[in-house]
């Protein structure tokens, strides 16, 4: 199930060079780093009034609106979902959440 | 590699019976939907400024953060992040990703 | 100046009983208080995109709209920027600003 | 009662050479932009919360807080409430609200 990650990330990249024309991907692209933000922001605050509805499928369609456009955004920087999973794995494989959680400092502000 | 979703919805999902005190994990779903709202918030905006810093591997470190905290959300409500890939295969995974993003109403605001 | 707060509320009030076809205000109530905080989501984080840029006249610009559609978010729950204000006062107005802003809790997230 | 405004940004252009240790505001502007931002990102979402909760009183408050966290920001730029105020009369102040609203595109995004 979850390789439509690793397939939605080589998507993401040959879309990225499509014309802004034909592609939602190549258009988010083309408006630059502020753009893709601006609808990072804009799903962030989405997914939120979704969980404050408690409309569960809602809030996991904002989600995925969410993660998509954080994947554009890191794309654009040159990073990809897999380094935000080596990430996840590094803090959350081995030996438990949150004593990795607790020395990686996740929960601070 | 994207295991790692599949391993940590898991420890999501063992560590919210555990007590606030040992967990992390356990103290946001005790804090309640807005305690786990306030820090997505957070993490949205952190993710946002290392974007705009250029700063990619803040950016991967903020967008891990962000991820895992909409993953906690997603658990409270009875969701998980294995709904989120399944939208995202819903919209993304059989004829390609524009099609189907733009039949989803994806960049829509 | 500031007057011209005063004066806003009184038209944020007047135009909210107005045809959603001729006012931008009434549309934004007609669509209810989720519409009303996608649009303070939205200019929340253009205002920090904004200031990252370090574009002074475009972070005045979307102060300006953040503190719009937070009125009018204010007058859609039965409050308004008078409010706001007098909780400001209330905070800094006699005996300086960090004193009261610690006994506040201002800061405290 | 908005006079309260003209107060509050004098107080925080003083505040702002005060030392780090005495004083909120220098604390904030000696953290920098970022740190500004993640208060203003952080007061955006817990102002969306309590209007979510219906919470008039709450909602007042974290308006207030929102407020005071971009009268900061702004003095960090170098800007004011002041030209935010200077904005709202230039977009509402003569001929009416949504006339002059639609001509400065407020609720575009």
């Amino acid at each position: 199930m979850t390789d439509v990650l690793n397939d939605l990330v080589a998507v993401l990249r040959q879309r990225r060079s499509a014309s802004p024309e034909s592609s939602y991907v190549a258009r988010l692209h083309d408006g630059g780093i502020n753009k893709i933000l601006e609808k990072v922001g804009e799903e962030a605050t989405e997914t939120i009034i979704a969980a404050k509805d408690g409309d569960k499928a809602q809030a996991v369609r904002e989600t995925a609106d969410l993660w998509f456009h954080t994947m554009v955004m890191l794309d654009h920087l040159g990073a990809s979902a897999l380094d935000v999973l080596a990430e996840l794995e590094r803090r959350f494989g081995a030996s438990g959440l949150d004593e990795k959680a607790s020395r990686a400092g996740i929960g601070d502000s």
